[in-house]
């Protein structure tokens, strides 16, 4: 356990062993050609791996292997793809350019990005249900920990009241509640699923989840922030894009000044989560620096 | 254990209590009202709820309670809803009518059928490891197993190879490897679901499997059959429908007399099976000539 541990070694080390797992996994399986090509052009299509990084942060602070969570962090990883893959189909968002590529059905028509999301989805569970280094008990509660966060209590239900959000001028209240279901549970998961590897205890892995609830806020606004202020080139999407779709944003809602200091208010918060934790809190003290400060 | 069991009158009995866990289970959530709505229609749209019954079926064949069963029934038909309401959609199979109703898209749009799809299926994982009558063990076995089973690997890939085999002539090998996995493999995990919460033998296990392969390809070629010789009004949709999308069809390829003779070879087979297994077989005999007498 380094206390100068540093997160884009550490982001730089795991990213790529993510990938090779989750592409792995799909290369072994006997698959259709066409679903096994849609379901790698979403996995290989790059991002942040924001997500499992922050699982794995999670595990390294508590002085234990990240590789115990890999197989998890991987599961999260693919829950993930696939809600982006179907967010942008015609009938939601309709986005033809995701990360400054065609987005999956622009390139594997409608179809196969609806089956390709759903071949995904159902890989997760199974990748963490086969992880030969955690104990029943864990995968278990694990498995149900990730279909509530992703599910329509959680991510799909966020996506839903999002969909309804639409041309319509929301409160600051009905965002948020948007964003912490939509973007913040599987942020929530990432966090929770660390600590039940590491075997934290109840209190702290409420810290955690607080943690990881102020950060998904962070996060959201600083994309609503970046969609007004961010270089397109950087981001791989046009800005403005929330406005012409007539989106509720932060910054619409509150002015820009306003959703600056709610972006602070929150980075605080997440940070003042992790007082007390008997850990070592390093990589996710700079994870939310990292998301407050991030140009895309 | 009842040697005289009989089918109707199990089936009778637990198609209600099944549905009523299934929405039971999505009541009980804390969902946007129209995900739930839209779930809700779908699940409570009717069918046979052949694969929970078999289920149900192979767990009273070794004389234990169904009712240990009983989550993993909701989340198998949960499953198979998920999957209709998807292969339904305009980019897919774009049917208007299901079981004598419209389409779950043609009531709530197309995100929200898409959303309710996977929200389903989400759900289904979480059902089965929130049981309280498992052990962590077979949990973990059984969402292994459902994930394999429904995934790319299994029904989704199955639903892939439909897709693509349209407009296309097949061979019967081609279209036997596509019924395989898009409506066999459920029926395998239905099958092997029940031996594993029974604490069947590996041998058994196989067995059972063999048998539900049988009656899988059996159920198909017996639907390919009403498609031309049913009645539209028991079996809710307009006949002829597999001719007027150029589908391939046993029928169409063996001939109506070839696709008989192919429907008892398979039953035969499936009868076959279960010969020397040590539990009461009767009502999974009763199945297999329910599949193949069948009129809707």
């Amino acid at each position: 356990m380094s206390l100068h541990a540093d997160l884009e070694v550490f982001q730089q080390k795991y990213k790529k062993k993510i990938e090779e797992i989750m592409t792995g996994y799909v290369d072994e399986k006997s698959l259709p050609s066409t679903i096994r090509e849609s379901m790698m052009y979403s996995l290989k299509a790059g991002g942040k791996r924001i997500r499992p990084i922050l699982l794995l942060a999670v595990i390294e602070g508590y002085g234990k292997d990240p590789v115990l969570g890999m197989r998890t962090a991987a599961a999260l990883e693919m829950i993930h793809t696939y809600s982006l893959i179907h967010d942008d189909l015609p009938s939601m968002d309709d986005d033809d350019l995701r990360r400054g590529k065609p987005t999956n059905h622009k390139v594997f028509g409608e179809a196969m990005a609806i089956l390709a999301g759903d071949g995904l989805l159902t890989l997760s569970f199974q990748i963490l249900t086969e992880d030969p280094l955690l104990l029943n008990e864990q995968k278990v509660n694990l498995v149900a920990l990730l279909a509530k966060c992703a599910g329509a209590e959680g991510m799909v239900g966020g996506q839903v009241a999002d969909i309804e959000g639409e041309d319509k001028t929301l409160t600051v209240e009905e965002l948020e509640s948007i964003h912490v279901r939509k973007t913040g549970r599987l942020l929530v998961f990432s966090a929770l699923a660390g600590a039940i590897i590491s075997g934290a205890t109840q209190k702290e892995q409420t810290q955690l989840e607080n943690y990881a609830y102020h950060i998904g806020l962070a996060f959201q606004i600083q994309d609503d922030i970046l969609d007004i202020e961010g270089d397109e080139e950087l981001i791989g999407k046009p800005v403005g894009s929330d406005e012409s779709k007539k989106k509720s944003t932060y910054p619409g809602l509150l002015t820009m000044a306003g959703a600056k200091d709610k972006l602070h208010y929150h980075l605080d918060e997440a940070l003042q989560s992790l007082n007390g934790l008997e850990m070592d809190v390093s990589l996710l003290k700079q994870i939310s620096h990292l998301i407050v400060n991030r140009n895309h």
